[in-house]
């Protein structure tokens, strides 16, 4: 039987990129350390060490693209892996070479900004995974829970009949079973990536959502103007990870998801913040609502 | 000769509509004062008075629209003014009657989230006002300033030789002269305009842009879209507002802006904060740089 994304050996190397914002002082020093703990070698590439470009860019474009190409050419890298989200992914769009990232089929691991690359790789049928990141989430406290996950999958891959659940019901949630390619990640980013080649082909698709500390309003607007754009309309289901720091979104949700009359899976443990499940995009998945599941 | 924006008289009818979010406790009731100090009068519709909805709304969908609807049709209105910004006018999208728009030609008063009504004025070839708006600017201290020089040139209307002129030389002003129809605003909701029926067509078009407490990365993020969506590719001239309150956005601008070769002229007296001076938008003009003028 094949995997439907390959299991990596202990020891294979995570090449640490850089897409989007700059890692907070002293915090890149621990990456190495966090990556080799947890089974695997770390490469990191020079735009993780700056210098910073307009004060919210990790370095200029020039440097994290071939940082991007490199790593997707490098025949000892087995899997990238976003230092960190932030801001910057979509200007990487004017110079990527879809072609490189669909030779190399190598997952990228990050959620967030990098939602923009996850819409790339989608488009390429390349698998992805949605998880936790070494310069935002495994160095905080706690954060090291949701890293051994992540590398527990990394290391046994993915596999037809794998299964997630969410661990609690959540008020939300609605309708039976859906079936799609699951993508997406967060709702600003995505909505900010329509009209780019980082949009993905929702149609048919689980579309995967998550943000956070936006106001009410702007779950709002990113939800109507999806909406309007013609990009929920043929959607399969939905899943909901964390609307953190945003305590009206879920009165937004209901309002402009349930008239699509589309299975909704809310309470799903992704997104900003903690529990951060690692969840593989863009592969066919079966979503069960009454039992919380994912089954590939 | 025929003004490019009918004048209106002393004492004409302006219907105040909330298409967007609800007014302050206590601001509603000295609208209509302010709007008769200025020289007219002011029929509230209903949905200024609420109940607002989801928190963000005047009040919901069908009363938002039902106000706007009736205001265009009612033959005493002579204009429509915007109580107020901030969310809510996407919303509108969904029902507009954009024939109604088109029949009636009644300019539309008001800026931010008006943005998006603002782009179906222009695709409606209907002129509108950019300007300051009665709740959440002309009761401000000092916002008087700025509603009475907008009531000058309501009265007066817009005629071919009319100027305006910004009030220093901007660093980020580059390049000289432009012509086009002026369209834009607000540049996150320009944004979130794209791929909705509200996206303005800016080929050959003079853009105006402002836009209020957006981090950086975040003018970067709607600039970056706006150009991968090809919306920026064939723009004439670039009008630069205020951006308030969004201390990086020059450099942001100048990477964006100045490699497309067009004339930029900054610093332009208009966006969230004062002055806020009216801005005709919808007709063509031409923007001098080293003069610092527009010219209708």
């Amino acid at each position: 039987m094949k995997a439907l994304i390959a299991p990596l050996p202990v020891g294979a190397q995570l090449a640490v990129v850089a897409p989007a914002g700059p890692p907070r002082e002293g915090v890149l020093a621990q990456v190495p350390g966090l990556v080799h703990q947890l089974g695997f070698r770390a490469k990191l590439y020079p735009g993780c060490h700056g210098p910073a470009h307009l004060g919210h860019l990790a370095a200029n474009d020039a440097q994290r693209l071939a940082d991007l190409h490199d790593a997707l050419d490098d025949p000892e890298v087995a899997a990238l892996l976003a230092l960190r989200g932030g801001y910057g992914c979509i200007r990487l769009l004017l110079g990527l070479d879809l072609e490189r990232v669909r030779r190399a089929g190598k997952p990228l691991i990050g959620y967030s900004d990098l939602t923009t690359l996850h819409g790339v790789w989608a488009r390429c049928g390349v698998p992805a995974w949605h998880g936790p990141m070494p310069a935002s989430d495994w160095a905080q406290p706690g954060g090291l829970a949701d890293a051994s996950r992540l590398a527990q999958w990394l290391q046994r891959g993915l596999w037809v009949g794998d299964e997630q659940q969410a661990p609690a019901p959540h008020a939300l949630s609605h309708g039976q079973q859906a079936d799609g390619i699951l993508l997406g990640g967060n709702l600003s980013v995505l909505a900010s990536n329509l009209g780019t080649v980082a949009q993905p082909e929702l149609r048919g698709a689980i579309l995967f959502l998550e943000d956070i500390s936006e106001d009410p309003y702007r779950v709002d607007r990113y939800l109507t103007q999806l909406l309007l754009a013609g990009v929920l309309d043929g959607v399969a289901g939905f899943l909901l990870g964390s609307f953190s720091e945003a305590d009206n979104a879920d009165a937004v949700m209901a309002e402009r998801l349930h008239p699509l009359g589309k299975p909704v899976l809310a309470g799903w443990p992704a997104g900003h913040g903690q529990p951060n499940h690692a969840l593989p995009l863009g592969l066919p998945v079966q979503m069960d609502v009454p039992s919380r599941t994912l089954r590939w």
